[in-house]
């Protein structure tokens, strides 16, 4: 059962998990870091070497145009890359923008032709590529929702007029996916970046009315995964947690695009909902991606901060220090976020899958949806698999 | 529906327990490190103002014949001791040499008499205070398992002689809890340190047969469980762990006890066992109970590490490090050890109990149980309490 | 050889200084935190029984007007306070906004009067408390010095304004401590707080033109010189720091200062500089008052990250964690500032004493002397202090 | 002017030294991790390009015979290793059993002749390479001192007989360098093994007798300057250090040595002996090569906590964790022990030289002397060195 993967942003994520992907396919390495991957291939199918990635966008000039084995080339010099990375050429995509700060050169489709246009060249490429899944993982964009769709549609042909200012460029994609699911098959969009999608209920409707799936937000590929667990485990023994601090800093291009107040403020809010979700009240807490330090490239520092108290009146502090590189932890979860999503298309799933998200997303859909602790939602994906008799 | 409850070894976890618990009825404090104890009571019944400290067994000459209040002052003198600590007063135990290397006085009743009379006057004793529930927590012992039956009730019979040793004082009142059961009431025994009591099948066999319960071994209260959820989280998200390490060092009496080899090797046991149960491989780990430093007191110092590998080769790096009040921490979880053994007890149920077992003891009975991380223990446990109709 | 100390800004550090010194000369409590206090006291004179705290201003309604003992009370309700704190009462002081934004009610003398008249009333304050020593603590300000002296006479007489915004209030202090030089005698000012003071050349020419002295800049308590001490220690072994990280986090009213980010701004000046000052190349660093978080209270949590090259190019990597309680840390420190500028006093030096702001300033004055390590600080002092016949 | 070097032990730190400085002065890295070697040569001479490794011992039979080019690519698989290194190839040496219970084969030339030949052959291949310095990188050995000369030479001419037990190969090579420099020329021994030798009368003495010169023991090159270091910081500021736990584990061959409580016990001894130098008081300390973990590699984790009284009863806290590349961090100070050795050579000095002790040595000789923080030896060093005109 082959699943055939469209590219969204082909950054450190996306050229992690097609790099990796490959080498795991070639027996080069083992499927560590894959939920299901590994001693054994845990899933029935679709299995590993059935992912195919077909399709690839980005707008950086430095990528457009490249082979994937090129991109991969830029991010691993001293690797060797296999070749067939060689069979996908990165296109340009839509910008509106989304670049905005970075050091580098970006241009959009909708800078040659209308943004109607533009959405017509992807769909049709996509149709080529016979795509099953789409991830995104461009640069972090915010956004609190599409909220209604005539007004999606409208902004589309006002060539990316939206609220005052521009329509985030996921908004379009997912316009895209949604016209491809229309006039083409059912699609998946896996959307890994912080911007509201599977939590906006007007996204999730126009999936849904096209037999189609809309997973996320945000991928919980690092601390926060962590810092839920960990909560998870004092209000298990129920210790007062009296506060929590959590700082990180990363040396990758994400990490510099945080450093623009309003990515931060959308990648802050997915972090801090989950304590007063997982404790049950609103422990005073300091959580923020807060820093970018070069040096430390892909492998970000992550301090965090917890006292609490215990029986008796007891104060307890704990303290955790991890360094964890960012984007081979995404990509790991990816290679499953496309698996289970492929295995609900077959299914006839449409709208959003809670059971997916809570696990692999740090802002789980739908809109409303709770936080719970990692560990207890991987209880319920395990549940899921079960029901759909996806476990070997 | 009152639970009459016969203390062990009045030592730090022992005096905490009857201090916090009183504290908690008086309403001083709220019940914190209790884990089904707050905001809300949430068992049924018995309720946390259920508890009753009936009885208490030392050997130090330092606690026999003095109230509990007055052992109380002597580890909180700042503190405001509840009243009614002194209406229970420490009886002399069976020493049978486990204070061995410890610098205190301590003298057991098989000093004055035959062990068999010691364990009848203990036996008579707590028919009097009409105990429900036994909770051990003497001086750190180690011992493989009674083993049969017929050996045990021999030892007795000798004085105390045990495979060219001692006979665990621990054994010795297991067997008085036998007697017991026999010749009174159904009991619960939770045997809260290392030596292996409710992994032996001969003593699940004997509670059993006497419609009585044995709970254990060695409660799950600091580093242990969380490195097992640790574990877990790795696990979940299939990273590859190369490596654990695990120092614990502390300042109490118990971490003293420790520096005898014999005991530390006890602890590791129990806690080197998590690594293979959580993981499925035995990744190299070095856990120990390392050492003693005097000013740390009852706050014990942790660090751990491990590294592991994730997606697509890359290698990540975790580094904890906890300051966890040893005594509070455990006596907190004995507080819901003392009520879920009463439940059993209500429900006729007999032998051990897994679902109680795998989340408050590090190593849970019966003999060949694995260990699951804690997380996923919670949920049995909260199932079994539902089965039971015990949560509110 | 009496010593007699006006402090400007009874708040946290104010507060503990005056209690932490009436206990150690009570006898209640060791020395401990005052360098040169103990296990004897070092210095020949002044003895730490000379100090006396005779003067305190403040500007917060809750101070203005309360004594030393009622201010303690606030800070430490626990605590039994020094009743010699009874003496002396808080003043009130000049305002200029220097608490906009923090949630309390403030208000100076240059609103009842004219600025100059404030000032002039404040020096016959210091007149009749026969003033020696005068420690600025007051909120963090920022300021990149005064320039010009005439300009600051004239900001003066224009009741505060200065450079199209206000005179920082500890500019107007300084210059009252000025007037008091002219017309009473010879004092030290030591400028514990951020603000460009004795970097400045027109405040330590004042000073040198009054016989005075001004010692600072920022007192070096905390994070900053145990970093500078690693950063040295791995000079001296010339090891390549690839990148510094250092994150701070508190939860007192100075903290909750910061979060302006003028003044935050103010303070990461001073961190910075230690890193090209010691290592001689400007590693890549990110160290700055990052966070409040309110129940961290005066301990804040620090966390730092530093990796490095060593020998033969490999990468090791350091990472300190530290919880300081902050107040203490610069109070203890104070009480020697406080007797080496009365040393310096007496000896008739003038302007500012590089030996004595290096070791205990974040950024030492005069204007471009370099930040050194403190180990090696603590040698110059030394040197400075047995020049000057001042060691026991 | 060239400093012709011996190695003994060819193991990890005495392979990274030699490869380290050849890539070096081929110019392929900077000289990062010896102290006076970046960003320029500050030493006038000798260079680091005077320096040559011209003889080389072991008793491994895995390198016996082989050359330094060869046993260099055991180590370092995926390094291109320097040619140079081909010039010398591994002699056999005198075993006297310091292997046992490592897991490898090993046999010293005193199984072939006698140990009295055994010494004269490494003599006359040392005659042969023109050896000016000689560093001690064997397997851990313990050892109180050679305590008397004559007993010494009994001990070579009973074939090792010591004490009862086997004279300690340290002990045999110090013996063959003091016969070199009877018979040849001055000589340095350089001793960074924990062995007693530059502490001992008897070893200083026969050194100052012939012109020669010893230095040691026990090379400063992980955790415990850092200890040192970090002590020295709280006791300028007065700090009370209420504890100090110091673990290390690592994982290679030099950690498993350790698991020997002999050798332990001789690691231990240097490490604890700094507390009570720097402080003035014994705080007491929990410090120790703790264990041995595989999968760390050279790359030890070393965890401190210390516990500290600041002003006013305040109680601090310091957690410090870091991963060291063990044997880079030796190997790098190593360079500059030989230099610095060499110019002592050629300024006719002979015993043992405190200065270079003191910044390169955990147990600094001559016996008595005391451990200070190495940030102040930095300074006597650098005393010395000008002295000696020997900076740039
Ligand atoms: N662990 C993680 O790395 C992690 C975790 C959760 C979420 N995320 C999210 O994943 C995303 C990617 O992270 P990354 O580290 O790969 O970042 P990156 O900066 O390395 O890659 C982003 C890529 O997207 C491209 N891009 C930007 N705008 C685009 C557009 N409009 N159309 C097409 N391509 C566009 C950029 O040119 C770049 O190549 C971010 O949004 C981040 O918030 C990452
Ligand atoms: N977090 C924890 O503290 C924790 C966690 C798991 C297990 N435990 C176990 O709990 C036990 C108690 O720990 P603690 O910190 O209270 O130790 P402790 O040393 O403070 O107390 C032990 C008490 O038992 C008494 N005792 C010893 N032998 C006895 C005997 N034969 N009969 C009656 N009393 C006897 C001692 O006199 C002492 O009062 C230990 O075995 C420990 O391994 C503790
Ligand atoms: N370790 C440390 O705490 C540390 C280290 C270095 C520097 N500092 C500096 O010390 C200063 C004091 O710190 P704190 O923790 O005591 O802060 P704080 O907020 O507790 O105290 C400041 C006090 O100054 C008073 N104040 C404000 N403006 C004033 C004015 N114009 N005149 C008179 N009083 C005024 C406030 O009312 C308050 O009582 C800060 O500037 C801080 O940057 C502190
Ligand atoms: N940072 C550090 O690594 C560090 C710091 C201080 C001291 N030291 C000391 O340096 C020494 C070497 O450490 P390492 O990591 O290289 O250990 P290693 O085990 O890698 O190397 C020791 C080598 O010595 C050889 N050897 C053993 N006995 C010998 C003998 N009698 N004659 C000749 N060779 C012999 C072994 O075969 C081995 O090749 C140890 O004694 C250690 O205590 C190391
Ligand atoms: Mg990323
Ligand atoms: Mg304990
Ligand atoms: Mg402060
Ligand atoms: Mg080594």
């Amino acid at each position: 059962m082959e699943v055939r993967v469209a590219i969204l942003g082909q950054g450190y994520v996306g050229t992690t998990l097609a790099v990796g992907l490959e080498r795991i396919k070639a027996g080069e390495i083992p499927a560590w870091g894959v939920p299901f991957g590994f001693p054994k291939d845990f899933l029935r199918e679709p299995k590993l070497t059935d992912i195919k990635i077909v399709h690839s966008i980005d707008v950086d000039e430095a990528k457009v145009g490249k082979t994937l084995y090129e991109v991969a080339q830029q991010y691993f010099p001293n690797l060797r890359i296999p070749e067939t990375l060689k069979e996908v050429r990165v296109s340009r995509g839509i910008h509106l923008g989304s670049t905005r700060g970075l050091p580098l050169k970006a241009r959009g489709l909708e800078e040659e032709t209308s943004l109607q246009d533009a959405v017509e060249r992807i769909v049709s490429e996509w149709e080529k590529a016979k795509v099953d899944v789409i991830v995104n993982v461009i640069t972090t964009e915010k956004g609190p929702g599409i909220g209604n769709w005539e007004k999606l549609v409208e902004a589309i042909k006002k060539g990316g007029e939206w609220e005052g200012g521009k329509l985030p460029a996921t908004y379009a994609y997912y316009y895209a996916a949604m016209l491809y699911a229309e006039t083409v098959k059912p699609v998946a969009f896996a959307n890994a970046i912080p911007i509201t999608l599977a939590r906006d209920e007007a996204a999730v409707n126009a999936a849904a009315q096209r037999n189609s799936i809309v997973l996320g937000d945000d991928g919980a590929s690092g601390a926060t995964p962590l810092t839920s667990d960990l909560l998870e485990h004092l209000a298990e023994r129920n210790r007062y947690v009296k506060g929590v601090v959590q700082f990180n800093i990363g040396g990758n291009l994400d990490f510099l695009a945080l450093l623009d107040p309003e990515r931060n403020k959308a990648k802050e809010t997915t972090k801090s909902s989950i304590v007063k979700d997982i404790l049950g009240y609103d422990a005073p807490h300091f959580i923020k991606p807060t820093g970018y330090l070069e040096p430390l490239g892909d492998k970000k520092f992550v301090s965090m901060h917890i006292e609490y108290i215990s029986f008796n009146g007891a104060v307890d502090e704990m303290i955790v220090n991890v360094r964890i590189n960012d984007s081979p932890a995404l990509a790991g979860l990816l290679v499953d976020v496309i698996r289970t999503a492929k295995i609900a298309l077959e299914h006839g799933e449409k709208g959003t899958i809670y059971e997916i998200n809570a696990f692999f997303m740090k802002n789980p859909g739908p809109a409303g949806a709770k936080s719970i602790s990692r560990i207890v939602a991987y209880q319920l994906l395990i549940d899921w698999l079960l029901r759909h008799e996806a476990l070997e």
